[in-house]
């Protein structure tokens, strides 16, 4: 009976992990910029004992030694322990290193070329990475025994297939354009969005934020809300780390940061507590982590019954005279304003399926071989006009525009789409399991939303698939309708 | 030559204990009370990686292998390697499981029995903690072949001698209680110091802490200031984390308390770039590191030049319009007030060394057998009343008051009184080598100051003693003659 042995090395990992994420969000909202050598000293020690740990040979002979008698978690907890054992010893220690020396290079690089719309400088380091991205596949493919995109996408997101992907990816590419044509015609026929003038203080606009995460339920007890350049989700379950960004001209983006990264955090913190410091009781993918950042965000917060609590706060803090600005009907305009544009991370949930759509194409042709480095902006161009309906005018604002790549990180990109559909299938679940969902939520009363994602998603911790999740929350598993239907009924009045 | 694997692996040690060291500032400064347990459970999980490292059999094989060759910085960084092995060696892992359980049993009943006056609840959890460390000191001493104290004092101040110490302290013990009959009847003499009448807001007090402290050379892009209940300064060389605590009744214990910790910063920021990773690289003990805080509160920071300098400061902030509590006279009577006092971290330069003093005679009598726990109480009335020349009145504000010993920390309370004539004793030398160094303070000029001590103490590290480093910065080895002309020329008016 060795699985004893693997709890013990495993729950050893974990813990050096959450440490490496505290350090990780002190670099990132608190550390003066002169420590940042210092830190990454402290970071490549601590990796470098987490990579010796990882791949310790015993684990395989644990592994391979009779684990009969387990019960339904300590199973699920030895498939996920296999699963990170054989990524983290299908890779040579000479290719981990050759692709942090390539990522680390093209990254500064792109930091300098990507303001100057310079693809040309960038080209070779990105070569040079995609070119140890496909060694890289290979290797795992090998060691898993699947192709090799998507042994690449198992690391993120466990369970999902690049099968079930491309189905899902080309009924939403088919219906994706005519949808936005008839979002934008619908919109035009409303009344123009009146824009709230700021400035908005910052102190003003953290009140505000804290005072909806704390309707939401996040557990300051166990978490903390603080600045950073990239907002981000970080800390440990029990001790959530969430960030912002403030800009003092526009309060919206920074609102709805922190009720995305709330998503997270609730998500985090409803892990089961059991399972802390082994892999089954973190989180079952990234796509189902991004489901609940998005399921607040998009589905819960962006409903006009949650703009009905939100005014008032956001009047008090902001425009205590109010004015025709702050009424509920502009702001829910304001807050579900549908536009084309060139990047991402500004787009709306109407079009950013057609961003990732774009991303995963490509991102499988580069790792496949079928599209090299050089032929990316003209693949990039032609893709935006096809899925988004505009063309970049310049390689900033296109290919160059995301640090994924850059940083050597293939597979990840559908994650973001895949729980936007997720979230939109696990809310029209609970709207149906909660009596009077949306008047819940005009009250500010998250209680049942929180209580009924604890129960069907974040008591689960990966001890099942996202799918398998979905099955028992919603009775199906990932389909593109919850989607489409949320899309219809938000933006085009369509009944359901 | 095995000396580059020592310096191979001790780098590793102490990019590790840097990472521990933010981990315990974010702890004290950062983290929600949610997040304590698994914070513990991060900082074990380091500590016995650390713990596997700093024991490792191989350390033994290197230093015994040929180590010809050596530079000076090397041939010091190997002792001080040898050293640290031999602390980390001494002591069999059930002994150090032993010590962590029962310190950890004492220090929660002291939480407890320590409000309550109680010393017969926490008497026998402090006794099991003094017969540990009998144990450890007895198992050290054979390690290291010295005394028992001695031993347990290397740890924290290596090079210092019990003799060295035993020495000192009865010199000054001899001299002590006159001299503060002495101080108290001059200081009776002068007009009554008026109480600057708060509340003094937190956010003004930090802007006074801030403006002082750049006045003194705290790098702000390799540090921060924050608040914690006990203040410390933390963090690593490169990313200097100090903390404080704020009073809105009383200004002056937050801000000596910060620029306390700034001479502290300012030590680990001047430690030699070169040897960062190196345990020669880090400071050469404790009493060195405490002259360094004390040398800025007590040497610098008390005189009446930086008083002169820092009252408009204060003016600014606190009082715009200002009064007679505000005058620099008054400012500088309040900050040189000197009363005996009950407790040790409250007491002011003049009695300080009473309570220090009297720490060392009874814990050294712990250690030999020659006192036992039971009869600490009236061994420590008898002690103040001879020392501070006055009586306890409890237990509580008695021989309850430290953690120290709770915490199964013995041979570190003698580096205080140590530190405070350091300090002295260097700052006579700087005025004696800076040309009109008060000039300067009082402008706020704190260049000459920091440039003479990282010059003569910062840059060296570990590689010299603490005493080898006064020989070379004064002239001599540590004596009490600075001290005492220190206090005399201070509180007496005598001239040196």
């Amino acid at each position: 009976m060795s699985y004893p042995a693997l709890e013990a090395h495993f729950g050893r990992i974990q813990r050096l992990d959450d440490a490496m994420s505290m350090l990780h969000w002190d670099l990132a909202a608190m550390m003066p910029r002169g420590g940042a050598e210092a830190r990454t000293e402290q970071m490549a020690a601590l990796s470098l004992i987490r990579h010796e740990l990882a791949t310790d040979a015993r684990i395989g002979e644990w592994l391979a030694a009779e684990n009969g008698g387990l019960d339904d978690w300590q199973a699920a907890n030895r498939r996920t322990i296999e699963r990170r054992f054989a990524h983290a010893t299908a890779l040579p220690a000479t290719l981990v290193e050759a692709l942090t020396r390539a990522t680390a290079a093209c990254e500064q690089t792109w930091r300098e070329a990507r303001g100057d719309n310079d693809f040309a400088t960038l080209r070779p380091k990105l070569e040079a990475v995609v070119s140890l991205v496909r060694e890289a596949a290979a290797a795992k493919a090998d060691a898993l025994g699947v192709g090799r995109y998507q042994a690449l996408l198992d690391e993120y997101d466990p369970g999902t297939t690049v099968e079930r992907i491309d189905g899902l990816f080309a009924e939403l590419a088919d219906w994706l354009p005519e949808t936005i044509d008839r979002v934008l015609e619908a919109q035009a026929k409303k009344p123009a969005i009146i824009t709230p003038k700021g400035p908005f203080a910052t102190d003003a606009q953290k009140a505000v934020g804290k005072a909806l995460m704390a309707a939401i339920g996040f557990d300051f007890d166990n978490g903390r809300l603080d600045v950073s350049h990239h907002p981000f989700c970080g800390g440990t379950p029990d001790d959530v780390r969430i960030t912002t960004r403030y800009n003092e001209a526009d309060f919206t983006s920074a609102l709805m940061g922190v009720i995305h990264e709330t998503g997270h955090a609730l998500y985090e913190r409803g892990l089961p507590a059991d399972w802390r410091y082994q892999p089954v009781g973190r989180a079952a993918g990234m796509s189902a982590h991004e489901s609940q950042s998005l399921l607040m965000e998009m589905q819960a917060c962006r409903t006009r019954a949650f703009i009905e609590f939100a005014a008032p706060i956001l009047r008090q803090h902001f425009a205590p005279e109010g004015g025709p600005a702050w009424t509920v009907d502009n702001l829910h305009r304001l807050y579900t304003h549908v536009e084309r544009g060139l990047i991402r991370v500004d787009a709306d949930e109407v079009t950013y399926p057609a961003h990732v759509i774009l991303r995963y194409r490509l991102e499988k042709q580069l790792v496949a071989g079928t599209l090299e480095v050089a032929d990316l902006p003209e693949a990039w161009r032609a893709g935006m006009i096809e899925l988004v309906g505009i063309a970049p005018p310049d390689d900033k604002d296109g290919c160059m525009q995301d640090i994924h790549w850059v940083d050597g990180i293939f597979g990840y990109f559908p994650t973001y789409t895949l729980g936007a559909m997720t979230a939109a299938q696990l809310f029209a679940a609970a709207r149906q399991g909660i009596d009077d969902l949306e008047g819940h939520i005009a009250k500010g009363d998250f209680g049942p939303l929180v209580g009924w994602l604890r129960e069907n998603v974040h008591r689960w911790g990966a001890r099942y698939t996202t799918d398998e999740l979905l099955v028992k929350a919603t009775g199906a598993p990932l389909s593109v309708d919850a989607f489409k239907a949320h899309i219809g009924r938000r933006y085009l009045g369509e009944e359901v």
